[in-house]
């Protein structure tokens, strides 16, 4: 036998069962985006150079006719940039940018589009994290209500809510993180201390201080930093300790305005989401620019399986400054994880073969092909058995598959126009009249 | 402003309304081929080196270390196959095979998918020939039964009678063209008979025959093959013509017993679908080696739609030979074509917006925002317009995305609990009570 076949690192192959499920993902997501907007956009690839996770695609045809070559030797990244002109998309989201750039005119802004596809990165493969993964993302942009947040919020709500997966919805705001950093007198050390507390689960308070410390900060600062790291209480009650301690700092005081907008809408819209404001949440934070969302299963331990924000210049790197956006991506490979360890997905029989017809030969083929399509017709899941296999081997098959409803034909059958009908389950067999056995196999 | 975004040649971005069409078609195939069988799979990209048409994708990281330079300038084909070790996709068929033997152990045989998605191609593009393109697949596979045949002209049938687009479908089988070629004394000459047949309808007969003479054909085997271009009648008809021709032609008769076969079940299945048998139908000759298919559009010029065929050993390349597997291909792109020149896209209304919230501001917002709830928890696509700007500009968005109903509140309609409805189509205005908001809209 040949090599033995098999895929690039990283990517993965989906066998049936494993694709269905996915598919349930992937539709309740896209059913849920549907109602939201009736926008949906394939985006094209880019050729993003320099990114040394990009997969780049070699120029076709005579693809180093352009290389000067002296007799040094050639260097990769030099090379690299003169033999490739395209890439695999990374993520979702520059594609999206140059999009709306490159259609600004055709399109009716606020621009809602949502999109499911996979993304290729050049990672080192390890669990949970693959060179091939899927996006799903909703953006709004054009913009800058925070009516979008709490639309986006909805969605969150509805994905979950449909997918049965317990969350809690983590909100904070960048603006308010800025404003805790000038709170605590260090303006400019605004990085340094989201990418410090953002950690704060993982590594705990000491290892934060730490690197606060390190980082330049000194104890008074980072004692003025610990209450509102443990800061107790609703979102609503955070948001009055923060309002005190923002009083007088302009951009803190804008974010907390924000928060607030945005709970009042969450909460006109009677979600049933449960969200709490999340003070050391900051994610992509140079980024963001207003909101940072990011969603947790309760019943299960798992990073974050949904996140987002709000970003006031995503399409200035392709010239088009100002345009204000927030997006939201969802996990579909954690997601996935999720549902397995609940055991939340719905029962495969859903998309099942729900009849088999059996094969005795020709001419009980011909006898069962036109009740195949009366139950096809009636939106039955049918099929007849290809070939006429020992009935053990067909029996077998059905049992694999798990088909619930087996009906066989033979001489006797046809001569007196019935079928003979097995319900795998009962184990039970019963003779039908054919001109009968679509009502009986409905009941 | 920055250089203008774009997209690599070849490849298209699609806007909502082309998207939301695509999605229609995708969608309808689909959702056929759901009904036909419970497995669907998503392939992994495969490493097919030499092929002049495929992307490859670039070596991460330092590529070029492994690579020997003494100072000879390098040449692009031997450079190549050491600086990629992936390639995109080129089709669904080779990593369909490469799918089946690397999971045979797993799949339970006759295994049935269906698969859309884009593959790639280093062609030069043209109207019609994009070098990033969808296919739409369905194969059966580890069966050589003919109702797998059958079953593919089902989907084809649902498929397009779904679409509304009118088609027939033509068949033909390599065994008879096979039997053909022996009948007129050029067994050899097989492959060199049907590429020559098969542009019958573009370059026409004379052409045909000046292009068989050229090959080496004589007079005599150039006469005996004239009848049979042009025999005319029904599929069943023109059978019995053959079969008289192929007695005593063991591989001609077997061809012909596989059509009559076959015709026996597309007619007891009782299919709306036309077909014909069409003898000069070849296409990939050398990788069929039974049934042949092609569709075709009847209401429009346009070339095949969908074609596929029987083959016997697709999985030899990946080290298990003889496994037999029948397939068929829906091409997206040509069929987005078809149904819109003939004007069968549904109303775009179906995915669309149904209500829109017009935004007076703050306290309208919280105001709308329970009942936009409302109508969306019901399945009505509604939204709120995200910004309090001049009615004006709402208006004519509502008007763009033509949103059929506009819902507005101000004060007035807040003191009052009430709204002020528009129609759009009818521009009639009303003011509703909250309370019956929701069966006012839905009526």
């Amino acid at each position: 036998m040949a090599q033995k076949p098999s895929i690039p690192k990283g990517t993965r192959d989906f066998l049936p069962d494993v694709m269905m499920r996915r598919n349930y993902i992937f539709d309740t997501i896209k059913t849920v985006f549907k109602r939201f907007e009736n926008l949906s956009t394939l985006m094209g690839k880019y050729g993003d150079e320099g990114d040394k996770l990009l997969f780049r695609i070699l120029n076709s045809g005579d693809f180093m006719s352009g290389v000067e070559q002296n007799g040094e030797p050639l260097d990769s990244q030099k090379l690299s940039s003169k033999i490739c002109e395209k890439g695999l998309r990374y993520d979702l989201t520059v594609p999206f940018a140059r999009f709306v750039v490159q259609y600004r005119d055709q399109i009716a802004f606020p621009f809602k589009r949502y999109q499911m596809q996979p993304v290729w990165r050049a990672d080192r493969p390890q669990k949970g994290r693959y060179r091939e993964f899927y996006q799903c993302d909703v953006d709004i942009i054009g913009s800058d209500s925070l009516l979008n947040e709490a639309e986006l919020v909805q969605i969150v709500d509805e994905v979950f809510n449909n997918l049965k997966i317990n969350v809690v919805l983590k909100i904070n705001n960048r603006k308010v993180l800025a404003g805790i950093a000038e709170y605590i007198g260090k303006p400019d050390a605004l990085v340094d201390i989201t990418v410090a507390i953002d950690k704060l689960d993982k590594i705990g308070i000491d290892a934060v201080n730490a690197e606060l410390a390190e980082k330049g900060l000194d104890n008074e600062a980072i004692a003025k930093l610990q209450p509102i790291l443990f800061m107790q209480g609703t979102a609503r009650e955070k948001m009055a300790q923060l309002k005190s301690l923002m009083s007088g700092i302009e951009i803190g005081t804008k974010g907390i305005e924000e928060l607030e907008t945005l709970f009042n809408y969450l909460d006109a819209m009677g979600l049933r989401i449960e969200y709490e404001l999340d003070l050391t949440l900051a994610r992509g934070l140079n980024y963001y620019t207003g909101a940072i969302f990011e969603v947790k299963a309760k019943d299960v331990a798992m990073g974050s399986i949904s996140g987002g924000g709000r970003y006031d210049n995503l399409t200035g790197i392709f010239g088009l400054p100002n345009v204000s956006g927030v997006g939201i991506s969802f996990g579909a490979d954690r997601i996935y994880d999720v549902l397995n360890e609940l055991n939340l997905f719905p029962e495969k029989n859903a998309e099942n073969t729900e009849v088999i017809f059996l094969n005795f030969g020709k001419n009980e083929e011909i006898y069962c092909l036109p009740y195949l399509q009366q139950l096809r017709r009636q939106g039955i899941n049918a099929e007849i058995y290809p070939d006429a296999s020992k009935i053990q081997k067909q029996m077998k098959y059905a049992d694999q598959r798990n088909i619930p409803v087996v009906v066989m034909a033979g001489e006797t059958e046809i001569n007196d126009k019935t079928f003979t009908v097995k319900w795998m389950k009962e184990g039970r067999q019963e003779s039908v009249k054919a001109a009968n056995l679509l009502e009986i196999i409905k009941k």
